[in-house]
């Protein structure tokens, strides 16, 4: 009697509660970062997607991030600053321990702090991650390697490119770009390819999503671009086929898998201050997870968490005295402010005015022409970086898009959860507690 | 055995779901709006409450706003602007229905909408207000009473001090600031007063705080200042204790509640981009909510939802490429900007450092005390404005708070509940949803 109550109550738990909390831990785990992906940029996406001028009613179509979203983390670093940067915020995420901004998963001994990915790894998971930015940034650094300074990018790849004494990598799958960092030319001279020894080690490198598509096989190292890809807005989305290829790659053997996604541009957006760039990048990571929540649904054994390392640029709806956020004209920009500053510093002046408002097509103020002529003159190097302060007002006067720095800031970021295990992630909680629980959960597996 | 198998699942759901939904409709409903409260507000004021300059793991308490943290409600209003008023935004969380901003409970056409405080009077409800501000403000406005433009504050008074033909008034208790918008002298030259007009017809109308504990029965409106409050960082916290004596005087009744409390300052504080004298509402609002919580709790019959109506000022964490924020720092200013601005511009030049040091501590650079030289020197009644736009510069220097507007912004508002009732609110709603929620369970409990 007493078994059949149990086993109706657990069955009724999960009929009822609004997120049904599954008992077992999940089979794979997915981490999704959306890199400065701060609140704002929810709101501002949901109602960049609708486009409309005007509102009569509450006929906004919620957006996939609305629809999932769970709660919210803190982000606060190990330091004094209560602002995390992309180092110490992957480094949380990796391990579940604050750190110093700057620091790769080690802490502020410089001792490396154990990462999901290495746990992952000793408990016969697939370690993986696919970034839209050079596989030694921050972010996907601290998943897999360890250096006191984010800005030792080729001790990063140096380190992604050392196997153990087994010959095994930190990693199965990485696909992201970047291969710069793997092949150059050091200080002493000397020409070092990482490439070519992780080649020689067994995994397959490719540089190229053709190549990439035609793989059977992990490990793989996949670079889609020498250095960094460009902005969505100046290209076409990229992470959701990434995504699709690394999935297969990963169901190629019979292991769970440990899977971080960095959508790592819209901070790049962010602290441009390019609020058309941020929303593309949003919708770039909206089509990933439109894929990737039809996956998980189907699958009933991954758990998915979506959250940002830290919020970037201080994007607010609404500037300047002004209570109006103008959607509508957010869409009509159709390229990144800094790709049309940087092919404005090579133009003449007299052809400015029309290719301008070809990309960003509102009118200009007599002061924004007057201050547009004043940089026209200038021959520094940094011409394009004075020309983009202009375009950055110009938006900022015609959109209402607020912003209070080049740099990050410190509110909570959202938490965003799909499939059975959402409900561990409601409310209010520190970004560590995420990592936490899903390292908990990659050595209860096996035990 | 059919029937038993509901009663078992009921049960079950009840004990195993994270918020345990009751299937009953509350007794009494809270509804707190923090005006102006947006995320970054609640982020910023944990850190100022830890108040610590150097965090070394994750140890920072959560306050009562992170602990009850359910979700979050999108504000935008049925106009061309994306960005709520006051006004709209008390007519979404009153009526369930959006409209133009500067709108008090009417649709674009000027027509009454019904709100939740005349839907409870209908339905043996008595309908209560607490606001920190002129209860003919926007937001209490908005809950009990229906003007074109929120600037109608006589015409709003009026309609309070108009009973039906029942010689029943639209509320039970309103207590609040702003008794000059019910005795004052119209356009006309003559005397009008509504107070003596609601005494006449049965309203025990206060004008201070002792008064108002001395209260016995209701109706009741009472107002603890001619105009408005101070700002709590220039006074005394008072929300906790107005909250306390209405909870008292609803309790003489036999009869279930509907209560709107605004902390109506942080909004103030915001469109002053004024971070310590927001920082401070916050402490009051925490302070009235730790006691509702308490309060919540042990009667196990009452709703309470705490949410915002907008985003004011733009708020971030971190400005001007600062990857920081001194929550440390805005610990130690004791003075509202205004206040300090007010003072100082009657007051020569050879003592203002010294009072800025008392209560903004932090050493001036040269540029700011050549800007307070130049503007000491003005003359006109906008002088106190000149000085408080130096202030704020001082202080987004020092602590990194930054702001960009003296408006509201659009992003979506936290969704704070507690009770029984909290997991009706949990992800990602629009704001007229929890008034819809309210007003079906109004509509629910006598049918
Ligand atoms: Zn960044
Ligand atoms: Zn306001």
């Amino acid at each position: 009697m007493r078994i059949w109550l149990v086993t109706l109550l657990t069955a009724a738990s999960l009929m009822f509660s609004p997120f049904s909390q599954a008992e077992e831990t999940p089979e794979n785990l997915i981490l999704i970062i959306g890199d400065g992906m701060g609140m704002p940029y929810l709101s501002a996406y949901r109602y960049f997607k609708d486009g409309r001028a005007h509102t009569d009613v509450a006929d906004v179509e919620r957006t996939l991030f609305d629809r999932y979203f769970v709660g919210t983390a803190s982000t606060y670093p190990a330091d004094d600053t209560w602002v995390t940067d992309s180092a110490a915020g992957a480094t949380a995420l990796a391990t579940g321990i604050k750190t110093y901004n700057g620091a790769i998963s080690v802490d502020a001994d410089h001792k490396p702090l154990t990462t999901m990915m290495e746990i992952a790894k000793d408990n016969g998971y697939l370690a993986a991650t696919v970034a839209t930015t050079r596989l030694t940034h921050a972010t996907p650094a601290g998943f897999f390697t360890h250096v006191p300074s984010r800005r030792m990018e080729h001790d990063i790849a140096r380190q992604f490119a050392t196997p153990n004494t087994k010959g095994e990598y930190v990693f199965d799958l990485i696909v992201g770009s970047g291969s710069n960092k793997f092949r150059f030319t050091n200080d002493d001279g000397e020409h070092v390819d990482y490439l070519s020894d992780m080649q020689a080690g067994g995994v397959n490198v490719v540089e190229s999503f053709a190549e990439l598509t035609q793989q059977r096989q992990l490990p793989v190292a996949a670079f889609m671009h020498e250095n960094n890809f460009p902005y969505v807005i100046d290209d076409k989305p990229r992470l959701a086929q990434m995504v699709q290829e690394s999935l297969r790659l990963l169901a190629t053997q019979d292991k769970p898998y440990v899977l971080m996604i960095e959508a790592s541009m819209i901070d790049w957006c962010g602290h441009g201050n390019d609020i058309a760039c941020a929303m593309h990048e949003m919708k770039e990571l909206e089509l990933a997870l439109a894929f990737l929540a039809d996956y998980v649904d189907e699958r009933g054994d991954t758990a998915l968490v979506l959250t940002a390392d830290h919020s970037t640029g201080g994007l607010t709806l609404g500037a300047d005295g002004q209570y109006q956020w103008r959607a509508a004209k957010v869409n009509r920009i159709n390229r990144s402010l800094r790709s049309i500053a940087t092919e404005l510093a090579d133009m003449p002046l007299v052809d400015w005015q029309d290719f301008i408002s070809q990309h960003i097509p509102f009118p200009l103020s007599t002061e924004q022409q007057s201050q547009l002529n004043t940089v026209a003159a200038l021959t520094s190097s940094d011409k394009w970086r004075e020309i983009n302060k202009i375009l950055v007002d110009i938006v900022r006067f015609h959109t209402g898009s607020g912003f209070t720095t080049g740099g990050h800031t410190g509110e909570d970021v959202p938490v965003i959860a799909i499939g059975p295990w959402a409900s561990h992630f409601q409310g209010q909680q520190d970004h560590t507690d995420i990592a936490k629980q899903y390292i908990d959960w990659i050595k209860k597996a096996h035990n």
